[in-house]
C-alpha cells in the first residue's frame, strides 16, 4: 500500500509520475539526460550503472526496470545484466565498466568524495573526466529515484512481462515520452 | 581538489554545472520545479527541508546554500535555519514541519518505506498527500546532489559572503536561471 493515495494503480515511479506530472517532467528529462543523452558511456552501460545502484539501495521496481533496459541495450544481455547485479567484479564486462561501478557503487553508499583509490582505477582502465562525472552523477540520481519509489511505499507490478515490455519501450522510446 | 578537472574555479554544484550545461539543465529544472513550483509547502519550508537533508549528509556546500535561502525566505531566519541544523526536534518550527523533517530524516538514511509511525505523526499535524509526496522527493533529491557534489570532491567557496548572496540569488530568480 503506497503512502499516499494515487488516482491510478500504475506501478513503481509510473504510478507517482501519472499522478503528479509537475514532477514528472523533470525527473524524466533528467533521466533521458543522464541514460539517453550524450556520453562517452553506451545506453546499455549507463542502464547498467542504474540497475546495480538500485540493486545495491534493494529497490526492486527501478533494479529491475534498468536492468530490462540494460539487458536490451547490452550485447550480454539479461545473462550479464544478472551477473553485474550479483557480483560486478567477476561479471564479463570491460575492465572500464569494471571500475565505474565500483565507483558508482561508492557514491551509493554515502555523499563523500569517492577514495582516490577508486578513481585511479578508473583512470587506469581508461576513464576521462567525462566517463567519471557521468558515472557519479547517474549513481547519484538513483540514490533519488529509488528512494521516491521506495521511501513512499509504491506497489510492484504484477504482469508477468511488465519489466521486459518496459525495457523495450526505454529503449524505443526513452523517458521523456513516459509523461 | 576537485576529481575532475573543470574549466572553471566555481565552487560546488555550480563549477560542474558550468563545465557541463547538458546535465545543468535538468538538474536546475528540478530544482525549481521542487523548490519553487506549486506546493502546500512554503518556498522556505522547503529549503529548510533541502538544508537539512544535506547536514544530514555532511556536504557542507549545499547545506549552507540552502540553508541561506532558507534564512532569506522564513521569519525566523538564520537563526531558525541553525536550529533545525542543530536539532529539528527542539528548533522552533511549526509541528508540521518539524515532523515532515522527520519523514526527511528516514528517506535520507535509506531507500526504504518511510515507517508508518512517521507517516501518521505527520498526518496527525496536518500534512496531506501533497505534503507527503513533495517531502520525501525533496529529501531525495538531495540525496542526489549531495553524492553529486560531495562525490566528485568539489571545492568550497572561499568568498566569505558566498552563501548569504546565493541565498539572495535564489530568492530573486531561483535556479533555472543558474544555467
Amino acid at each position: 500500500m503506497p503512502h499516499i493515495t494515487l488516482a491510478n494503480d500504475l506501478p513503481g515511479i509510473r504510478g507517482l509520475m501519472t499522478d503528479r506530472p509537475d514532477t514528472a517532467i523533470p525527473l524524466n528529462d533528467l533521466a533521458d539526460t543522464l541514460l539517453r543523452g550524450p556520453s562517452p558511456l553506451t545506453r546499455g552501460e549507463r542502464e547498467l550503472i542504474a540497475a546495480y545502484v538500485s540493486e545495491l539501495n534493494a529497490t526492486r521496481f527501478c533494479a529491475d526496470t534498468h536492468g530490462a533496459a540494460a539487458a536490451a541495450q547490452l550485447e550480454g544481455g539479461t545473462a550479464l545484466v544478472e551477473a553485474v547485479r550479483h557480483d560486478p567484479d567477476t561479471a564479463g564486462t570491460t575492465p572500464l565498466v569494471r571500475a565505474l561501478l565500483r565507483v558508482a557503487a561508492e557514491v551509493q553508499a554515502a555523499a563523500v568524495p569517492v577514495t582516490d583509490a577508486a578513481i585511479a582505477a578508473a583512470r587506469a582502465a581508461g576513464a576521462t573526466d567525462a566517463h567519471l562525472h557521468d558515472t557519479v552523477l547517474i549513481a547519484a540520481a538513483f540514490c533519488m529515484y529509488n528512494r521516491y519509489v521506495s521511501g513512499l511505499a509504491t506497489a510492484l507490478p504484477t504482469a508477468p512481462d511488465y519489466y521486459a515490455e518496459a525495457g523495450r519501450r526505454i529503449t524505443a522510446h526513452g523517458y521523456a515520452a513516459a509523461v
